[in-house]
């Protein structure tokens, strides 16, 4: 059965085999480089998909809120970590949590980790989060001897096991240059490493075994060959990748492993334009801007390609959707596909950013047809 | 029992009183004009929300997809416009909806009408999606030729009934002068009445009443005193307003029905920001741009108020969101601000776009502490 006969609204389309080629590669360049790999799972938010992780030997995971860590949980996960600064209203959910895996999570303030310390009822693993430069939150990290003295307080804080050094290098995503990302990565490292040495230095641990070094990021992590310098990282974005990752390199189109599956309800042969049954709550309102070289300056909300047997075609940059609604996706596209397309038909779109569509869609399919949820 | 104290995560709080009485003011004015008030229902997603138009006498109602009008249709509601280009993928649901509830439906090319007219088993409502300006789809409201066409085939066709001209001049969201907008609305129904009139001159159909004039956007529903003119009014945003619609002119500040609460999970005095759970899954990745006199020109994804036990505080616009991601919020605030909030507390924000918050949100409350479901 083809996979296009059971879509009848927008829809994630994975592609199996390029997902899992795409879980081994990063999983092999963190087996070789002898550093743990804790992948994010927001990017999939699937328990189906995270079984392709468990085959490559995954035990450890990443995810983004405490409703995502109860589902891993509820589904045999047992090793995770929250990477977002507690929210400490869920300290109910978060105690459930820890009494039932192996938690661990951020925080940036002695106050917070002061009042966390004392509302928990297992013992959880804390990670200090690390501004490295990308600015969005995160203690800086030359601020060295605020870094030290937190640290010092959950070293000696009852119920809590200090884990180490935690950052999101999230500034990789806007440098096109792979020896410039894979730079960052190593300044990250470095950053973090001296760090730790003002660490041991204070006597607030005894060795760098003490305290381990955490990175995630994808551009970071697909733009060097290996990840000396760290303990673990923690990307996620790879097992897909996306238009934005494409536009920056970090993957071959062939390593695209998800697009969203749209109806057409439209066709506007004198604009030239398609109307997609696929909007904001679908794809996301992130944009990249094509340059002039592809297009008027304008903005971009995915790549639109041809739907086939086997998953999509290839992308053609005149091909994107310029503008969305809430339902709406307006595509811009060739006169050649103008032509052909009429509304019933589906075509897919790479979206620029397969984190957020994954969140906003509720269900996925293999180009092979195997239906799957993406409801947490 | 104070409203904050059930907060754990991103939800969206409502000002019923406010709610209540910006749909009296919308309900009062269609009925002054003599015109049917078909409120667009995208925006609240709310059988609780929907009962407080019911108290106005509302009967007929709008909805953007086949999913949201088969949850009203379970919550009672008789009487549904689908205002979204049929899709035809959809057809079987579009079927089993047409068996309960009085349907209609949009069509805008003769194509899929006649495939949608072969296909129903019980007759809806069809209406003709007209361009009137805003150029995201609809046949341009200058193609008479078509226009005329795709009427006369309607009202041959078995199965289906012609309701009318439909159209959403969307290009009043971008328009800050009310007079500007007043004058689209009444160019809307200008343009479609000359339509009507060149069917009625083709002999397509006997007079005006054979065919309604249906219009539907909150910037200009707000910017008329009378919707005379045209048959029937759809707007939706109005229930709530938004960040977007405050800045246009459309309501005032307090006439702001909906924020986002969001907890505070850190605060960085040294940039006097502040670190929200609330990020592009809660909030959309919709923005404004900030004027100069505001700010540096600047990116702005909601605005930040206190929450207090009433709802939330004033508007002060150097208090807004200035980033998002997955699932934080960076806040930029005033020195004050960011020297009385701590983690664990909570902020409100006032949605750029209160219809994608809704969307993306799964709960609400209101400020009396009443909880209700925003999951179709």
């Amino acid at each position: 059965m083809d996979w296009r006969d059971q879509v009848q609204r927008p829809i994630l389309v994975v592609n199996r085999e390029r997902a899992e080629a795409n879980i081994k590669a990063m999983a092999e360049k963190a087996a070789r480089s002898g550093v743990v790999f804790r992948p994010h799972f927001k990017t999939h938010q699937s328990a189906h998909v995270a079984d392709w992780f468990a085959v490559r030997g995954v035990q450890a995971i990443t995810v983004s809120s405490v409703r995502m860590a109860l589902y891993f949980a509820a589904h045999g996960w047992k090793d995770i970590t929250i990477a977002f600064p507690v929210n400490l209203r869920e300290i109910d959910d978060i105690n459930d949590l820890a009494n039932k895996v192996n938690l661990n999570l951020l925080v940036l303030s002695e106050a917070v980790t002061e009042e966390l310390a004392s509302r928990l009822k297992t013992q959880v693993g804390l990670w200090i989060k690390i501004d490295v430069g990308y600015g969005r939150t995160g203690i800086p990290w030359d601020r060295t001897g605020e870094v030290v003295k937190l640290a010092a307080q959950i070293v000696k804080a009852e119920g809590v096991q200090f884990k180490g050094l935690l950052t999101h290098a999230g500034h990789t995503y806007h440098i096109h240059s792979t020896t410039a990302r894979a730079e960052i990565f190593k300044q990250s490292a470095e950053r973090m490493q001296h760090l730790r040495g003002e660490m041991i230095e204070a006597a607030v641990i005894a060795g760098a075994e003490e305290c381990a070094i955490s990175v995630g990021d994808t551009p970071g992590a697909t733009a060097v060959d290996s990840f000396a310098g760290v303990d673990e990282v923690r990307p996620g974005n790879f097992v897909y990748f996306d238009a934005q990752q494409y536009r920056l390199g970090s993957c071959r189109e062939t390593d695209l492993a998800a697009a969203v599956a749209c109806p057409v309800v439209a066709v506007h042969p004198e604009r030239k334009e398609v109307v997609l049954y696929g909007g904001a709550i679908h794809l996301s309102g992130q944009f990249e801007m094509l340059n002039s070289q592809e297009s008027e300056s304008a903005r971009m909300y995915g790549y639109v390609t041809q739907a086939n047997h086997d998953g999509w075609g290839e992308i053609e940059s005149e091909n994107y959707i310029r503008a969305v609604s809430q339902e709406h996706g307006i595509a811009r596209v060739s006169e050649e596909m103008c032509r052909h397309v009429k509304p019933g038909d589906i075509l897919c779109v790479i979206p620029v950013h397969s984190c957020l569509a994954v969140d906003l869609l509720d269900t996925a399919i293999t180009t092979h047809g195997d239906l799957f949820s993406l409801d947490l």
